[in-house]
């Protein structure tokens, strides 16, 4: 609720209340009753109460995409009553939708210029824009490749699956351009109307998100299939006509533009989840009040000191793409080399993970040494970063420790058996490391150039805060902890991370001056080196990591034991849960790291 | 962290930093990296920052779960690897060392007794822990049962299924004790160690109830496939040596043990489910300091006017044990019958979803037309309420959607096609109703007896409070909205429902006092009265839908519609994650609805 709401709610209360003072022995029934509708009327189109608004949206939002899963799990039956245009029909009727809502909202946007909009700063940073729309443009490329494959089919596909790319394409380009010029706003008015406008965009890229994975991990599958009964080891039956449509084409091009589709996918699929994480937020600020005197310190991109990160991170990005290419031939070939693709891609990666959990560790250790306060300032975009890093983790966990119980009760023994299992217990290591320094490092306070402590940030509502009228640097820095007790107490009472803005109002300047030093510059800077480096080389091994299994090098659907032992469908819909969001988090990590080499 | 932690931290760095500047120039290497070491393993003990440690115990707890989660898929195989030991193994274990922290927590609280321990009122009230007790009660029934099964036939079965029952037995009593006399405790001392041992406790149970959900479910389909084999509708080959031992029993009441526990199942599933919701508030206040001015205000109890409400509720009730014994016994004899007792389920359930999306409907009106202020003082445990009525909808609507898209899509037209698309229809309505009237109820300001607004609740921090040094009632009211706008200005920059405690540092008497009547007593009250009426018809409707798919009705798996266009697996996937969802959240709804039901 904001401010301005809760005023007029109270004058309104107080009004309400003299007017029954006054006249609650004279008034008759029928005005009481006039009144009482008006309020009604009121109460429904204004002051609706915050925590409701969002839940009234969230379930709308939550509803659409189940509406779509339940016909995505029709469509993986393949019967004859729910077919793809059914989905693709409702998804694109979605997308006009939102379509119509974001152009509605840059209108009146723009007729309300003279408004000085609210903005929140942490939302959307330019280059998290800027990568999107790089997604964005292979995603417009994509919709090109499906449009010109559809031209070649006209003749035997429903306009539905014309309509989708076409109505895809304009909603990519919409959208990045509300993204750009709108992501960060903060808004005030029409607070119900806007919930739901932004809450269905968040649930429509969701549903186009879980669309792509449903059709990359079909293809996959049926890929998997095929090649296993080619080698002989399966019998399945792929229907071919799935795939393809049931006439000819009608250009020269239809198979070149089918088969770069398959590379294109995973860029897709990471433009709509990163989509719907940044409209989340977007969802999540609506009617905040955002804290003017925050921190908006420049970003320290110096790359001084960078070397030993940047080298191995390097190296291990090019031994990657050896691995992968390796991979993928000695796949096709035979049965031994094969295991031989499968040991080498296990042995690779416990060298790559053990890395990894090593720079965490180390990290990790530099933050305890340094002791430095934690930044506690209310910032959603932050907390749904710790929050998302932690869900999709799950994925990879299970899968993880599935492959354990697998490899241990395991009654087989290939080659690769225990290097199997040390790589499980090494990738669930290392997501639980990582995730510890990544949040560790968003949450830390950034130290001040020089190497001071960072507790001096001005507006960073720590222990220390600066009076609201004097003028960093090094002046000014006094200690509330000792003045005001008592009012420091009250304000903790509020959970530590969430009363970020408590102090802004409580602020005055104080007699206890702090003896503040800067002849400290080398030590913590070389200390920032080497977390710039751990960050460097994390966020490296992190692209390496998305790359494996986003083109295709998948062991757990090559090495047997899983399938073993959880048969081949409980084993396929474990991956078909877990690989999305393992890519998902791989993705995540490496906007994360980013953010962290920019604040370490 | 807490506030201790914090002033120490404080005080340490000013002594770092004071230090610095003395010996900046003469202190030697040596004696500064001695400085950094100590600081280091100072800071690995005592100052682990907050965000840090529930990252890394979280992460610990979710492990647990998907270690269970990984053995029960191999389980679900039936493969000759994975047995029911290997599981319930690692889940003695799991008690076992919940069982030791639980010892070592109250030994070590009993010792310290001289400290005043921080209690959350808000956590685990007495008639929550009550209704605990008594599913705890049932539980410790079923153990003697599975006990006396095993002692049956203890010649063939491993010691692990004999250990199993004893810990379990053991670890209900130990827990429900620990729930009484220690649930509200808010823990501010080793945090980092009781943040895993309670997450540990969370994680255990979360676990034992997938154990028992799994065991549900597994059970019900069995003896679904079995009947559909005994009617000639399919062809399954069921197990019978899964279910019993391969040896005669030793005593003559191994049948009777084995039937009975079928339907204790249910309510050893809710208590598990409900524990682990409790732990994790007391999870989630660790190291959080409590408002000592909170509204303790007693609840509001008194029945007079209630009619309609529990009248019709009971109604409700009687008609569910009804169509329930209908429903079994049509359900076995043909397929007539079985078409029968699937119409009537259906039409006795529009009526009731119908008359409950009225009273939410209505309800929601009345909290339109008072127009109450909301409450939002911290409270983790309604901000919990709220995620799980919310994320355990999600289950019961996927379900809905599916039928939808099955009943819409469907060739075939049995005789309950259409009203089977109008209960889909009014279950997701009804429960996105209730939502919300719980949410609002819950969030709502409570009034005062006698029908006044509730905004002069003492030490909620609405916008009106009360003067720390006056007392209740209706003198010292005071409007503070006016007096220091400014800083409720600042205080309001962090978002409403978090900013609880902001007010209880800054409170102090203004010059503004309210004019206050008390002579419109029969309205307000006459509203209340119809909202604690719609909240008990509530409250039993949805004992109702929890007693009937607890106790085997349930329709989608016998109607055929779903089944048809997903096919047998996925649909009873679907259904296994949705059932056990809908079940917890009927029994979430019942303990929110007696929640409002004291708050009305």
């Amino acid at each position: 609720m904001d401010f301005g709401t809760m005023v007029e709610h109270d004058a309104l209360d107080i009004m309400g209340l003299n007017r029954y003072c006054n006249s609650s022995s004279s008034s008759s029934a029928s005005e009481r009753d006039g009144h009482l509708l008006k309020k009604l009327r009121g109460s429904l189109s204004r002051n609706y109460p915050q925590k409701n608004a969002e839940m009234l949206s969230a379930q709308y939002g939550m509803n659409l995409l189940l509406i779509g899963a339940a016909l995505m799990l029709a469509l993986t039956h393949h019967g004859p009553a729910v077919k793809e245009e059914h989905l693709l029909g409702f998804i694109t009727a979605l997308m006009v939708l939102q379509l119509l809502w974001m152009f509605w909202y840059v209108v009146r946007k723009k007729r309300q210029r003279n408004f000085a909009a609210e903005k929140d700063a942490h939302a959307g940073t330019r280059w998290i824009r800027g990568g999107l729309t790089l997604l964005a443009v292979l995603s417009l490329i994509m919709d090109a490749f499906r449009i010109g494959f559809f031209v070649g089919y006209h003749t035997c596909l429903s306009a539905v699956l014309w309509a989708y790319p076409v109505v895809h394409a304009i909603h990519t380009v919409s959208q990045v351009h509300f993204l750009w010029f709108h992501i960060k706003d903060v808004i005030r008015k029409y607070e119900t109307f806007e919930r739901f406008g932004v809450i269905h965009a968040v649930f429509t890229n969701l549903l186009l998100w879980c669309n792509g994975v449903m059709s990359e991990a079909e293809h996959f599958l049926n890929h998997h299939k095929r090649r296993l009964t080619d080698m002989g080891f399966m019998n399945f039956t792929v229907d071919d006509d799935e795939d393809n449509p049931h006439c000819n084409c009608t250009t020269s091009a239809c198979t070149v533009f089918s088969s770069s589709l398959n590379y294109l996918y995973p860029f897709n699929i990471e433009y709509h989840i990163f989509v719907s994480a940044m409209l989340f937020v977007m969802w999540k600020n609506i009617g905040r009040t955002i804290d003017h005197h925050a921190n908006h310190k420049k970003p320290n991109t110096r790359t001084t000191g960078l070397c030993l990160g940047p080298l191995l991170g390097l190296v291990a990005l090019a031994s990657t793409i050896g691995v992968l290419v390796v991979y993928l031939i000695y796949l096709e070939e035979s049965v031994e080399t094969q295991e031989t693709a499968i040991t080498m891609f296990y042995i690779y990666s416990i060298a790559i993970l053990s890395l990894m959990c090593l720079a965490g560790v180390v990290g990790l250790l530099i933050y305890r040494a340094e002791g430095l306060p934690m930044d506690q300032g209310k910032n959603p975009s932050r907390q749904l970063d710790m929050e998302l890093l932690f869900s999709s983790s799950v994925g990879s966990w299970l899968m993880s420790w599935c492959s354990v119980v697998a490899v241990i009760s395991s009654s087989s023994s290939p080659t690769y058996r225990w290097t199997s299992l040390v790589y499980s217990l090494l990738l669930i290591l290392e997501k639980y490391v990582q995730n510890l320094f990544i949040v560790e490092s968003l949450y830390r306070q950034r130290p001040r150039e020089g190497g001071l402590d960072a507790s001096q940030d001005p507006g960073s509502p720590g222990i220390f805060t600066v009076a609201a009228d004097m003028v960093p640097p090094y002046n000014g820095i006094i200690n509330q902890a000792y003045d005001n007790q008592d009012k420091f107490c009250a304000s903790m009472e509020s959970e530590p991370e969430e009363n970020g803005q408590v102090y802004s109002g409580a602020r005055k300047p104080s007699q206890v001056p702090l003896p503040v030093v800067l002849d400290l510059e080398d030590k913590p800077s070389r200390k920032r080196q080497i977390l710039k480096n751990i960050t460097v080389f994390l966020f490296m091994c992190n692209v390496s990591l998305w790359i494996l299994p986003a083109f295709g090098c998948r062991p757990q659907y090559d090495n047997g034991l899983e399938q073993n032992l959880y048969g081949f469908t409980t084993w396929s819909t474990v991956l078909n849960f877990a690989i999305p969001l393992n890519l998902f988090y791989r993705m995540h990590c490496v906007a994360s790291l980013f953010e962290v080499f920019r604040k370490v």
